[in-house]
């Protein structure tokens, strides 16, 4: 066996508290190396004859990456503590890993095992519980719909007539998206994430001017209020995007460093290195990327904070809106969001904090910062495999598995998992126009854990490159709309909110990931039901054997115009799924 | 390569932020797998002609547990962000390690790469300076010294005239240890750890009554001040200890749980589970452990916070204590730490916060909770190794390195290193009498990285077996104390605290660790100076081979009474070293 490869170390995703009487305990071994772990635990209290009372539970094989399999169990202490080891048999040899270090036999000595020494109610992660039901819609307010032709900057471009540049306008506004929220209740949707929204100069408002006034071009606060309003009334809950990594060169405490200097009573809101402060050829402040425009505000200051922090609790309390997206969330001290969600939280107990981060999140996923990530690891495995055919179908599942290791699994359950976003090109796009890999693509975000997002007009078949191209003017017109597509992902919708097995509410398994024939099947599972997912990402038809299936009998999910038909099929030993398509079965029979 | 085995995740030991400049970056690999480890890293933002601009640095070989070898690097980027990845090679191949998985060649997708985004001075996990450089000295109140016979409970026993029991009384007071401060002073002492000073109805004092007042056999709130004056007057600081997890069974809520049943306004100050409460045959509500006596605190509830909160800044603000120990520390939420920390580094921003927690405690040592912990994986590594012969050198080896890289490197320096405490048996007595292994044990607790801390009464070379044994009366007639012992402790305090590569200003490196001959050699070092030390944990003499050694020339650290004697020697090949005995050896010529 091999030991050098068996990790755990307490909490973070190996060992945390799922609810208030249940722990989850993740253990990872070299792939195909351990063929069977148990989990050795007990009160570290129980004694009884100088004997220290333990159980062992045998746990499941999880998932596999490229080089580990992972091992999963749920266990509910009585009295919320334990002390535990792992027990790991190949056919050679059983080991016990423990805190202490690998033995051969049991270790005597409680000290030797890692320990959950308690489980705190105050210490369980929470997240609104509204999300994992939410299907979102991302909208650029500026491209989105002009729905007051008054509010037009100078210059406004007539809508969709030409494409969009990093300057360009086209009136996007909010009385459009009032205009348009038929669109989402027709599509489903459950949660509308603006990007920025606060009087900016950009067409994009990443670079805030003012972030306690609306900027002008999209309407006032009345119409704000409005829009939240007409959005809780469908359903729709509310998400905000807060740039507060940096501002925007004409906020005016930055104005006033520049032009005060040493004297200026805001240079402490800022990292200034010396002075007078420059911001060509390179700036000599801390900025965000190297961009003289966007300096970094100094979120250890506590002036800045309470500014912050004032606007988090605004746009809640008076708007009630129901969400923060934090750009550039991890370049910001972790104190300075301790902080926030203790402000958000307080401000609407259910509000939703999502953070802008790309890489492995964990440290930001704790319980006291942010509910979620933008969960670009997921969209990266999906968009390399359905979208570009870039990875190997055993690679894709190797990444998901990873993505649903990464984190606890009431973590995963709230993952914002977008496919492509105002800063990415657009899905059709990445597939090269393939509308069929779209699809694959719709399907598979549609049926994984996790609360899925889709970017404006991608759901019509807009296509568009790396920003600029990216965000073009949504189009409103029914006939240059591919209505086909729209129904597909609303139907898919659907059946995420009423089917539990379909949506948020069962477990996801990888079953196979077939490299020669490019074919993955997974399952979505509950005590009771069992759906079986076949995605065929080869441009080839493919002949799935399911003979060793031991999920029988089937009932095939199809999805047609506006609905969907289950319809009985016979035992199944090879099923036929045609190229760039999927199937879909129903099993009542549990593995 | 054994690719299953290397492991790193940003944050926690792996990476973090060493000072406002400087990250520590370390990764596992296969024990003797890998020969040498670089790191490839680059600002995220820094690129040129779309390519991204990267260095390469050479990591070092910091330490090898039984399994894995550890590498460690630090650097300074010069925007506080980074992106990296691992560069490994053996005989055989290079391989790169990143956050998104193994490659054969450097990833050309920064995406891949592990990301420290940045280094905010929020983040930096400051802890007191001081602790550094202090040595504790642990007191048991009630054993340490009776001055003041007024004090005396009743039927307190005469000083020493028996053996301790759970239940005896002997007085000792802060008069006490007032009157012996000389003794501490003499020794080095840098402060005072003492076990609960509250009042409470035991002779531990872990069963607290009233966290606001003094228990009156040991004196007034002003005999207290006075300690605390006189402490501080003579350099020494003074740590309490909080017993925050549960209260005595006659602390006034709880008995008003006890007799009002629902009706107290005190029931939800603990976890009750139904009602009447009852304390036997099993309490129901939650405990310590199963102790009816010791009803776990609601630490989530906002009175009982305020009334904690409250008494962890009082005792400072009234007292000047300079620091916290915290009795079950791991058994409280980890919110309730964090607004523990607050208010405490609010009252004092040094103070130090010391956790007890016996495993693993990356969760409470991310700069959000605690300082330090109490270190029982040194503590039982020196005392299977030194005093009970129970461990191999190469096992002992292997623990001490687990243990230097279990946390980042400032939080090592203040571990708070013991051997014994009140709640096992003394030193001498694990060491079955024998002084020299006691020397040994003390050697290697006052070379080591950390704040070592000793236990009253052992530097005087008293026994004692597990609790109550281990709490004897404190031995002041010097004609029945190991004045020999003590001046051996004394002398290593001052080097420690004279010497910069002999106490906690250097790096540590074990160099050898030999199975069959029984000893250790290790070294501590910076950037101009190195000591050389030999451990030999046999019964018999050893003969070191030190041909191979770089360092020379050699000049000898000889521990005579009351003083050290520095001898130049010959360049050395062969060094004896007697039976469970110790050589120290300076190099002025680096590695």
């Amino acid at each position: 066996m091999l030991k050098e490869a068996i990790y755990h170390r307490p909490k973070n995703n190996f060992a945390y508290a799922y609810d208030k009487n249940t722990l989850h305990i993740v253990l990872q071994t070299k792939k195909d190396d351990v063929e069977s772990v148990s989990l050795i635990f007990g009160d570290p209290y129980d004694w009884e004859n100088e004997k220290w009372q333990t159980q062992t539970i045998e746990m499941t094989l999880s998932g596999s990456t490229a080089l580990h399999d992972y091992w999963f169990i749920s266990v509910k202490p009585e009295f919320r503590r334990m002390r535990y080891a792992f027990q790991c048999s190949d056919k050679v040899e059983t080991i016990f890993y423990t805190e202490g270090g690998i033995f051969p036999t049991k270790p005597s000595e409680i000290s030797n095992y890692f320990c959950f020494p308690y489980l705190n109610s105050a210490d369980v992660f929470m997240v609104p519980s509204w999300v994992k039901d939410t299907v979102w819609y991302q909208i650029f307010p500026e491209r989105f719909a002009n729905g007051d032709s008054n509010l037009d900057p100078d210059g406004t471009l007539e809508w969709g007539s030409t494409d969009p540049s990093p300057t360009n306008f086209f009136g996007g506004d909010f009385q459009g998206v009032i205009d348009h929220l038929d669109h989402l209740v027709e599509l489903g949707i459950g949660g509308i994430y603006f990007t920025p929204i606060f009087k900016a100069y950009s067409n994009h408002k990443y670079d805030t001017i003012d972030y306690m006034e609306i900027d002008p071009q999209f309407g006032d606060k009345e119409t704000f209020r409005s829009l939240v309003q007409e959005c809780h009334k469908r359903g729709i809950r509310v998400m905000l995007d807060a740039v507060f990594n940096h501002s925007g060169y004409y906020f005016p405490p930055f104005q006033d460093v520049l032009k005060n200097g040493e004297e200026s009573i805001y240079k402490d809101w800022f990292h200034i290195w010396d002075y007078p402060v420059i911001t060509e050829p390179r700036p000599n402040f801390d900025t965000f990327a190297f961009v003289g425009s966007m300096p970094k505000l100094n979120t250890e200051n506590p002036e800045v904070k309470e500014y912050l922090l004032n606007v988090a609790r605004y746009w809640i309390e008076e708007f009630d809106i129901d969400g923060w997206r934090l750009d550039v969330a991890n370049e910001v001290d972790h104190a300075f969001w301790r902080e926030f969600r203790h402000v958000v939280k307080t401000a609407k107990k259910d509000a939703y904090i999502l953070g802008e981060i790309w890489h492995d999140s964990m440290p930001w996923l704790q319980g006291d910062q942010f509910d979620a990530v933008m969960n670009y690891p997921f969209t990266n495995g999906a968009i390399e495999y359905f979208a570009k055919d870039n990875l190997s179908a055993e690679s894709f599942a190797s990444s998901i598995t990873n993505v649903l290791h990464m984190y606890p699994k009431h973590v995963n359950e709230v993952a914002f998992n977008l496919l492509d976003s105002h800063d990415t090109p657009r899905i059709l796009t990445l597939a090269n126009g393939n509308k069929d890999r779209v699809k694959l693509l719709y399907l598979f975000q549609l049926s994984f854990i996790g609360s899925p997002c889709i970017y404006y007009g991608d759901e019509i078949g807009m296509a568009g490159g790396q920003d600029p191209g990216c965000r073009a003017c949504m189009e409103w017109d029914e006939k240059n709309q591919d209505r086909e597509l729209f129904t597909f992902v609303k139907t898919l919708i659907d059946l995420r909110k009423t089917e539990p097995i379909f949506g948020n509410h069962a477990d996801f398994r990888l079953i196979e990931a077939n490299h020669e024939q490019n074919y993955i099947i997974y399952e979505k599972y509950n005590s009771e039901r069992k759906l079986i997912f076949l995605l065929n990402n080869s441009t080839n038809s493919v002949q799935v054997d399911l003979s060793n299936s031991s999920s029988k009998p089937f009932v095939e999910w199809k999805l047609e115009e506006k609905e969907i038909r289950k319809k009985s099929v016979d035992l199944l030993t090879t099923v036929h799924v045609g190229p760039l398509s999927f199937r879909i079965f129903e099993s009542s029979e549990m593995l």
